[in-house]
């Protein structure tokens, strides 16, 4: 059986036989073209957490391909949670289902799931975990809109010590010859356990120096909750907010990605600017969850 | 892309012509004939505040087409707020789908989401502002069961100053020729503005001394919250109560609506009398959301 | 109109067909067969209190029978269970759907709504009423993992007093020639009326006397707040709970049901013994509950 738990999992032919694939359906998630292969297939999504972007794109996708899509709400699941145990849930819900997928706040927590699984287990998000299908669309939408995923300069901004997207993202980047830029405050910088992981391909920068070299820039988000202090917090995530000045001094076809929400850490005034691509990124997601649910489900 | 926002943005050609198609989706609303006209379409259900009633009536339409419904619950919807705008959410959401009907607490809401959206919006009520599927119902129900729209002798009966659907159904009214009554206490009577957009058509009435020669008669909750005494409020709302004995001097073919939920306005024993239409009412909902279905996404 | 309130409105051989039928849906249900003849039809789940379990087991099979699901959460429904009664709820949504399921936690409520609704009513638990789905449920697995209704040695085990679950089946039970064991402590022994009702076919028992003559071992949770006394409660519970060493003194084709959710009153090490089949019963859940949409709905 396949599940989808980790980006460490896949190889990189498995990666790219994925986008390839999510390719093929871009016309199905934009509704031009009909492409039933699901049908008669059943997802559930176990929501053990609230996530209702990556919810919908899932639920979007699978009906896109024709198939039928039953939802637990967070609220409904931490309620059988207190039940039960996350196995008996697991076992239960697959008698139902031909393929689930799971978002859950604990590390491991999608890994458990398929473990007591009589489907297929798609990770959606577990705690500090992975988040495996984001760095897919990810991958996917550099792909597309740089039209190549090697020989790139990536600058990641932003948050880089905590958010789950940017350490599976550079997971994935590691298996593609890229030059990273690392662009964070001190407080949150890249924890040296990927660092390794990059190994040798990426290094510290200010924006300023290198805004106008990199392919893609991809911002997360700073969040207050990281600061002891808010005068310290404001004056930090101000630094590493991405205005039209900015945006302005890069280069043709280089573009700016986002895994949203986003506050305010890009401008508004960047999204009608040619580089903002963050909201097609968000688009990309249902190819891309489409690629996956019919991986696992054919 | 079409939108609807306002009754004010139909003229009264577009609007019999969606009471007209309405018709021809009767049976299909019935589950008496097939026609899945909308297979293939996703429909997206944001409501920022509950509205079960509205939202199982858009889903029941959608579906009864043959179209998918993704529906984002009030707690969901008031989660992604807090992480983002309604612009992002809406331009996000509309990635997902091919239509998105929207129900929110603000007025204006609707259009601002609308202005962000790539695919068409649905108003389901913004605040106090429009809720013209519901105005749409209303008359498609005058016009079916009185069998015209016009000539007719109606009664709008309980709180108009409050009442959005009042209000909504005020701005509709005032295309087709008929005469309105006005029953409501001193403290719940129409605002000035909407009076003098009924241009002299209107004038302000006892139930006991019109109640004979109405046609229509639409009967809208009094809230107690409107009121400063419970005392005051128990008086004035029994005064406008709609028991068997008021119900019994009703004109052959006269009907009573009411937008629904009911509280004690309508006494329970007019349920069974001929006259008493809101549950019909209410069926009506679907094939009118189909017609506004078909009609924004073919 | 056919609705399902109660287990006993049914009589044994419209009990027998509706194994019957479940069987012909097995493969339906686990997906191997495509049969789409609920096709165009809408159920509405509307749940007062929140049934994951029971509300999926519905929404899977309804969609694997070709037909489609309105969902009204529990926050939802009592949300509308403020604003109006529960018949003019009922007789709003049955004009959504082509069947309601309706789960409800206050007793004679499914009752009631049938009485209410233009469409047939399905009762998923009402209170300390019945819940005549999981008894049917139950009935099926036996029949399918015992091979026969009669004849057979049936301990029910646990809490007798106020589990929904066993009043249901016992109601059922008596209908066919079993041997019935009644296995509880004695503040949880099973009330008057229901040992009168198995007409002398039961006797109360203890489980080290008759575990190795059983041939289905129904098992219910012991909950902590009967008991007075948190001490009390553990020494009781655990005097019930199935562990390996009990389930290898049962005898070659024995099996162990429990209508789930499990807490700690079987033993997670007995889940991988051949007598373990409450997993499978709950899967049981989704060919029965066809059988019945498909029986009120064609």
């Amino acid at each position: 059986m396949k599940h989808l738990i980790s980006i460490d999992d896949l190889s990189k032919d498995e990666i790219i036989g994925i986008l390839d694939k999510a390719e093929d359906f871009e016309d199905v998630a934009l509704g031009l073209r009909s492409c039933k292969i699901l049908e008669g297939k059943i997802l559930a999504n176990l929501f053990f957490e609230p996530s209702t972007r990556t919810r919908i794109s899932f639920e979007t996708a699978m009906k896109r391909l024709g198939g039928e899509v039953v939802n637990v709400s967070a609220q409904e699941a931490s309620s059988m949670a207190k039940g039960e145990t996350l196995a008996d849930t697991v076992r239960v819900i697959s008698n139902y289902c031909d393929a689930i997928v799971i978002r859950h706040f604990l590390e491991g927590a999608a890994r458990f799931a398929a473990e007591n699984s009589s489907v297929p287990v798609i990770n959606a998000g577990d705690g500090a975990g992975q988040h495996p299908t984001q760095t897919l669309l990810d991958l996917y939408t550099i792909r597309k809109e740089c039209r190549r995923l090697e020989g790139l300069t990536i600058a990641l901004v932003g948050d880089l010590k905590y958010s789950r997207t940017i350490h599976s993202l550079i997971k994935a980047l590691k298996l593609f010859k890229n030059k990273i830029y690392l662009v964070s405050p001190e407080i949150l910088a890249l924890p040296e356990e990927f660092l390794e992981e990059l190994d040798g391909n990426a290094e510290k920068a200010k924006l300023e120096d290198i805004i106008e070299s990199v392919d893609v820039l991809y911002v997360t988000r700073i969040q207050k909750e990281r600061f002891l202090d808010e005068e310290e917090y404001r004056r930090v995530a101000g630094s590493y907010r991405i205005t039209p000045e900015i945006v302005s001094r890069m280069k043709d076809g280089a573009i700016i990605l986002h895994p949203l929400p986003r506050v305010d850490e890009i401008d508004v005034r960047v999204d009608s600017m040619r580089q903002a691509r963050y909201f097609k990124q968000a688009f990309y997601g249902v190819p891309v969850r489409m690629a996956i649910l019919s991986e696992v489900m054919l």
